[in-house]
């Protein structure tokens, strides 16, 4: 399974270093992973209305080459590993040809007691 | 009544500009209000377990002179108005004596279902 | 001159009373500017990158309804006036045909010392 | 070397949730490190107007504990490794003894140009 966004890069990402701010890139994989579900027919909004809440576990990112404003990325993101109790992603981002920062993350579903539940049925078959 | 803080500006509220971004502003200016409230002894995270729900109705400011990495501001906040149904807060950025910016917000309180309610009395008297 | 956005709410965007945080709003008006010089084949990054820098002298918002993730918003972006020494916008941001907020900015043109400027010929007659 | 800092959670730092968003533990990673810097009497503010830029490699968090508006955290940081090419920063969070989240980030030293440069001998001291 993988799934791919385009992201216009918006003026408030950059930092004073006239570059995206690192911290942004996992706002971008977050909205390639509600993207992803969307591109199933799942819409994270009504999960959640429905007391599924997905959290992230853990997560990182290697940056090679800087982003800037007027650039568009596109972000590859796949599911590496699916079982009862996580979905492991990991996210490619491109500007143009270049790859400009790799990720990867671990989510998990809890209730809103906070509970580790096991993954909903129709988030593993994404 | 009239409340101060400091603020250090923090890097990633800087932009492409290399000057900290203006909906920054915003975010200090709620940062004022519940500090504010901390200096007459109310805990704005215990009042929204009590269901005080506090929401802006309006907010807006001028921006005289940037403010860079590396500054310290100093934010005074005054309570301009103070009625049943609102709040006012009037807010004034400095960096040492330079005048940097100026905003104006009206806070109204709602319950979690989103009604107006009276302003609670605490907040009245603060 | 009227320019029109779709803006779908991202999760970050919302804070902990679950709906968008006030100070986000001006960040959609941000792109809807962007976008607006798009629309009449402006690039702003390449504005910047010949030192023509837009910066926000005065914003203010009134917030009317709350925006929630899940939401698509629609912004209608409007230039009030343009005068040499600045653009005045006006925004109003709709979901569906609900009216959530509304929104003014004054934006001034500066140079990279931060001195201001007559305004472009460019972005005046957009 | 070991640098602690407190850091009190800001209402807008939370999401729909109610619990602060995962990518800002990369906010508070980066406002530890110019701490660190400063406890040893170094401004990053003033390192980059010499021209050295310190730019994130890589980075990443585990998340054990949400942490909510109101809390406290305390954000205790090592430096694992320091080496010409690069810096290895490890972050432990605490809310009270409660670990919350840890994280690992590995910085290197570009020129202007985005050139990478050896570590500055002030930075590989402290």
């Amino acid at each position: 399974m993988q799934h791919e966004i385009e992201v216009e890069i918006r003026y408030y990402e950059t930092d004073g270093q006239g570059i995206v701010h690192h911290a942004n890139y996992f706002k971008y994989f977050e909205l390639a992973r509600v993207k992803m579900l969307e591109s199933v027919g799942l819409d994270y909004a009504e999960l959640e209305r429905q007391g599924i809440l997905l959290v992230v576990h853990s997560i990182s990112c290697r940056y090679l080459l800087p982003a800037r404003f007027g650039d568009t990325l596109r972000i590859v993101t796949r599911i590496d590993r699916a079982t009862a109790a996580r979905l492991d992603h990991s996210y490619l981002v491109y500007c143009g040809d270049l790859l400009l920062a790799e990720g990867k993350s671990t989510i998990a579903h809890i209730d809103a007691s906070g509970e580790v539940q096991r993954m909903p049925e129709c988030l593993l078959n994404h």
